[in-house]
């Protein structure tokens, strides 16, 4: 769909399922001359269970005080309902912190992606505990800070503080394009629910260090990767996107990362767009995804 | 979604875009006390174009005679609006009348999927132009009619006639499981956007007969099905689901034809399974699929 | 490939890795005029490790007393290397024993195609420990015999028993379409390497009972299945091929258990194909397998 | 496959079908003590046809010298076979030049799968009738020429005269990645079943300008790309790779252009890297492709 982005915004909903919602929010938007783009809602059960709705509208001439007007009154409809709600600008790209370490194939497709237009975010940074990729990243102008990580727990959390005081202020989301370091509980904390990792196996499958190795051993004929927001529990993170590729006998085990590479780039790129367009929402430890 | 599938009724729009739609039928629906279930909805563009929505909901209670009260008093709600609509009845499947012709691939996958439950349809009977499927039919409980086609267009139209005669009020869809007839524009006429049909290519490419000797002689990488709705114009009907599969050089003719077949039935049987679903609304010569 | 199949043969060898094995082989082939149709081979490296081909030949007028002094010659051809090896008379296809216990998605499809001709199987007779697809089963003309397991272990091995005997002579393959019975070590070590199971999910992942619940209940965005060879470790058997289908939130247990059925006989079709075609050589652990 | 690449050599075969074939061939490399790590072949027909090998062999310390030596003793074992035959070192990568125009998503995967080392080519320049993508190009370190081109055929003959010159010596593959010029007959032989071209559309599907256009306006539900060898026929050589990616009435053609540029992209990647293996063999208007 080609939209006026200027003026679109986008609605998530969250809440218990009850009668009414629907109604209560189209007769808002109604009432506010908004044209609904798209509509999508999901409920887990249809006598009770959580209602889950996304909504993308247009309401020409809408600028950021507008917005601010629209979300006090919006606020005032969900008042009989227990909502979890935002409502996103859509001319405002997500500002958005890659972290990568030393292999760039992630970072490379976000990085292209963006430059080519098809990645609607707001690059802010890209931060390394190697400085190996510094050249490659400020090719497309974008600043590279590098931030190295020391071998103990202390380390890891100065080196964390440095990464949020550059952090601050500039990241709506963060993204893990093969960052290989694992996270404080306080900085996942943090980014709640706003830090996509990718993971180098069809997760549950092979949770844990060196996959490809793993999958060669067991003779696997599909390889995958998982893309999943971050939480504590190290590979257990909502699942946003996953996706495989078959390979055979004929495959050792650098033929099975090159391969599994092509996977994670474009694993990681979908669900990172899906967050940007606000399609996905968390449930506990899974996630609604609105798909085209 | 497991779905208490009495009291569903599945609703259908299709109209100008214009503001006020989604809240006038919201509205209604909350109004009803009906717990919306499911809701998608799709504009061709935001600044005026056409809309298309999908809407199953749960109205506890609900029997026909309900259901035509309901009809009616939406029927109310619609008047400022140049509005096609349909209300179903998820608890009464829609009438299925397959028509087959000698290979068995696709009418077997369609009996199998609905004896297993898969499918939720009404199937009130075969009709083939040739006997030989006769046993095969008849052993899953549903009559089969033998209703053979001579050479001429009056030996078509005779048949089309008796076709006609046995499938009066027993035709809610009509499918075609590799049939192999070109029927006549008032057969089609009849079944309007309620026949859906095979063709064994990835269409547009090997319109017309023989697609997969074609496909051999082209050297293509991929073989593919597609389930349209049949139109006058042959194989340029709405097209509902496609799917490919890859081959090699090594495979000749015959192979083609073998892994075709299950491509086939499987395109074949998602298109019925959606139209079922009332997931399909055609606009012009396109379709609106509203997939899970 | 459209092949003579009378005085076609297929022959596999494993062996470690020496020079001089494919010149001895095909120098063997081109002294009784053979003519290769196919051949394929596969070294895990290089410079020392195994050795694996699979070869397909014809030999105009080969009847089964000649496929006999064929291999007391090869017999000889092989004396200077560690070579295990087969020759297969293609004409005379494996004689396959099927055991289920109640659902019939597997189970049909394997008769299906065997019944159609894409299955070149000898199809000798359905075993479960269930009666209920006792008429589905003989519809195809195929004996159906109802061998009830017990609770016990003494009740498992006196049903064994009962089906060993039942096979004397009947099984070069087993397949467990979805037998629902673990083997004991005595029938699984009888029939070593001959028989094929299909595992309702992407193993490793989900390993053990109710794979479809626990892929629901950790939200994964596809759904898959594995066929394998039964070794006495429960899941742990060499795969021969793994498939997956994309699945939503909106898709409860019940979708994905019927969603995956479809998966399940596609992959068990696939691997029993290509067993019966002499395609999977099991090396330790994995499969080497010979695809088009 | 990890592969001393040194004294690696590929071996390609293409002649009538007739006995002692792989016995001539196989008895040869045993004699020079090569080592076979893959060999596959096909045969159109097992009695009569044509025959196809690709063979990898390694033959410790075998230098250029020691490799024309190796040509001229199997060209006398080819004396009695009527056969096209090349012996390709896997220690000198093919010298590849690739031309484009303006969008450079095929471009700049190309150059990225070289620069990690995935693609072993020899890319020695880029050449582009527009000067957009030079600061792209070289950024890679790669030479980069435009070579702007005129109205008339004259303007292209002038162009391509150019284009030649500086390709003399340096082109052992031309990829057109997205280049959006046809080429002249003259530079076709030239390079004959050396250019390999991506085509926007699932072949022979919308054939000709605006692919994605017209399959929008055809409501196809999945769109392909093709890459195929450049023949004097516009859109009709042999196709070497074929993939797809589903679409739905919610993309328009923005959308089906942004996604299939990730086809294109993957689809000539594959090809080229293909080609540079030696796995792709034309047989009149087709291709013989001995994938892993």
């Amino acid at each position: 769909m080609t939209e006026s982005k200027e003026s679109t915004v986008r609605l998530l909903i969250t809440c218990p399922d009850q009668p009414g919602i629907v109604a209560a929010v189209s007769g808002f938007l109604h009432r506010k001359n908004a044209n609904i783009i798209h509509s999508d809602q999901h409920s887990t059960d249809p006598e009770g269970g959580r209602f889950f709705m996304r909504n993308e509208f247009f309401l020409p001439g809408l600028d950021l005080d507008g917005l601010t007007r629209l979300r006090e009154e919006f606020a005032e409809v969900t008042n009989g309902f227990v909502m979890d709600w935002s409502l996103s600008p859509v001319w405002m790209p997500k500002k958005t912190v890659i972290l990568c370490s030393r292999v760039d194939h992630a970072l490379m497709e976000l990085l292209w992606r963006w430059k080519r237009g098809d990645m609607r975010a707001d690059v802010t940074m890209v931060i390394s505990n190697h400085p190996d990729l510094r050249l490659s990243v400020e090719h497309f102008g974008v600043p590279f800070h590098h931030v190295p990580v020391g071998p103990t727990l202390r380390d890891k959390v100065h080196a964390e503080d440095t990464m949020m005081s550059l952090m601050e202020g500039q990241a709506d989301l963060v993204v893990l394009a093969r960052y290989m370091q694992v996270l404080t509980p306080d900085f996942v904390a943090r980014f709640d629910r706003r830090i996509i990792n990718i993971h180098h196996s069809f997760l549950p499958a092979f949770v844990g260090a060196d996959p490809y190795r793993r999958a060669h051993q067991r003779g696997v004929k599909l390889i995958g990767a998982t893309a999943h927001y971050v939480t504590e529990e190290l590979d257990e993170g909502p699942i946003i996107e996953q996706d495989v590729i078959r390979v055979t006998h004929s495959h050792d085990i650098d033929d099975l990362k090159r391969l599994g590479a092509d996977i994670e780039r474009h694993v990681l790129a979908r669900a990172v767009q899906w967050h940007l367009e606000d399609r996905v929402i968390v449930d506990g430890n899974k996630t609604i995804v609105f798909r085209r």
